[in-house]
């Protein structure tokens, strides 16, 4: 999220940047982003022969977990790798697009900013709740779960910048909502805050399937798919006939070069399962539409919303390290500046 | 496929079985199936209080791996599993329906089975071609698959009862379509027999997610699931984005205590691909168009056929356990009777 700078012909500020040291096939760590001094920036809006551009000041940058599939040397997937030695990108007005982890960013493609307008709601929301994370959720929930009313729903991951949101859309769509998450905080919050039916903590159960069938003696009707892995296997179990798995992501397996086997995918079959992955940039089209829906629920007071806050651009590599621990409560974001 | 056992109130036949031993929870074996004595059968239309039933005259029998299953103690499937003790049941006219690995078989709710219009099709060809795996492929590739001129389709146990059939109403919607089968034998029948456009041989691939590179250039769209296992998690790699994967068995899991671990799953989020299993029952409102159809292209010679006729009831087991070593060369028939 960034603003324009102010145009004047001879000021300068420094700008600090947050790059990637070269790429990685595990679980990011701290030390594979690199603080460094950019130099000086000249507080001009440059253009002329090489088309308009635009710098945009760096108020707030997100952390999200599917950054670090951009932190290893693979071409093939539906966004390009990071460059190392270069910042990090990520979706940071005022305006609100792809943006680089500094202070000060040349934007070259302005025409790809969104531009936000100014409401009671926070800036910082437009990374989260009115951003990626909350279309993500709509669009998984809407668009891929087909949920009907009294349905039974399963999210993991819950109280993420994701899951927090698409749980509170399932109660709102008359769904019994049940969450899991890794602390008993986090459990309190899907509980108390989101107003989660029930919610429990995977780390202190030993067997996942026996907790859902706890959870869901009559089976679950939509998952979603937030973290991949044992939790998979555990909700293929125990998911009901005809039910539907929005895979949105798979968090606990972004670590792990050799992901963990998935063995209960034959109840695809017997259970008639519809399985299916996206990517909310596919839907872009029922974006208003969502600013709309969201800000209405949020105003009223039937959405709410949970970040987590690091203050300065120095924060980055710690805080997008601890989405991949779950150290985050709630939507994971860094503040580089507030003015 | 059986015969209505011709009324003669006094007539009375030997009748002979084979059941199964035992629940199992490996591949099956022969000896987990024993052909027995069933005694005297009355060759007489029974009835009275107890309602009506139907005598049937086997004259052939289907063996299919979703059998398999049956064969395990376990209530929670969509089909419960056989008795101990008790025949053998698969579909097998005159009438077509479920019934007992016998010579004859009282069935007690006639309302299930179809009659079959005689005609110059072969009568078994209605336990395949125009049975149940006939109409699973059909309804996997036009409900599930969405399937599009001029997409790439690729089939695993492409010359078995369902993959012949998917794969020629592939190429009769104007696919690209390439099979894997386990003989070169089966790769022949595939290209010479069913027009694939290429073919391989599964077992004579170290890499298969180079196999399917090589056959696939551009990738798949569409991917008909026969198998499980290895091959899924090499067809992951290789789906172009948007793809869509119909789970229609997973026949090399079927002998597998713990299923091979799928590891590639997190491709349905970065592809946007839709994953989906079906069973045909759910589907059965199209089962006369299907036979329309199929007979239509059957009769024009745009569809080929073939099946593997195993003769007398005493060859049942060992028909059926060939199955899952891929002995059968199509669709597995066993031939009880003539007439």
């Amino acid at each position: 999220m960034e603003r324009e700078a102010s145009a004047s012909a001879s000021a300068v500020a420094r700008n600090r940047k947050v790059v990637l040291r070269g790429y990685i096939d595990r679980a990011p760590r701290e030390d594979d982003m690199e603080f460094v001094d950019g130099g000086d920036v000249a507080l001009r809006v440059p253009g002329g022969a090489g088309g308009p551009a635009v710098l945009v000041k760096n108020l707030y940058l997100s952390c999200d977990p599917y950054m670090r599939g951009r932190m290893r040397d693979f071409q093939g997937s539906y966004i390009p790798p990071f460059k190392p030695g270069s910042p990090i990108e990520g979706a940071g007005d005022f305006v609100s697009g792809m943006t680089g982890w500094e202070d000060y960013s040349l934007i070259t493609k302005p025409e790809q900013l969104r531009k936000i307008q100014q409401s009671d709601i926070p800036l910082s929301y437009h990374l989260g709740l009115l951003g990626m994370p909350g279309f993500t959720a709509y669009v998984g929930f809407y668009e891929i779960c087909s949920p009907k009313k009294g349905e039974f729903v399963f999210v993991s991951a819950a109280s993420g910048a994701v899951g927090q949101i698409v749980g509170q859309l399932a109660k709102l769509h008359g769904c019994y909502v049940v969450g899991s998450a890794g602390t008993d905080q986090k459990v309190e919050l899907l509980k108390e805050k989101f107003g989660f039916d029930a919610a429990f903590n995977y780390k202190e159960e030993p067997d996942l399937a026996a907790a859902l069938k706890r959870h869901f003696p009559e089976g679950i009707d939509i998952y979603f798919e937030n973290v991949g892995g044992p939790m998979l296997d555990a909700v293929l179990l125990n998911m009901r006939i005809h039910g539907r798995i929005a895979v949105c992501g798979m968090v606990s397996q972004h670590g792990l070069t050799a992901p963990a086997g998935i063995h209960n995918l034959f109840s695809l079959v017997s259970k008639r399962i519809e399985m299916k992955g996206f990517i909310q940039s596919d839907y872009l089209h029922l974006f208003p539409q969502f600013v709309d829906d969201i800000t209405k629920h949020y105003r009223e007071g039937k959405i709410a919303y949970v970040e987590d806050m690091s203050i300065g651009l120095e924060s980055g590599p710690a805080a997008f390290v601890g989405l991949f621990s779950g150290k985050n409560v709630g939507k994971q974001v860094v503040c580089v500046s507030q003015d």
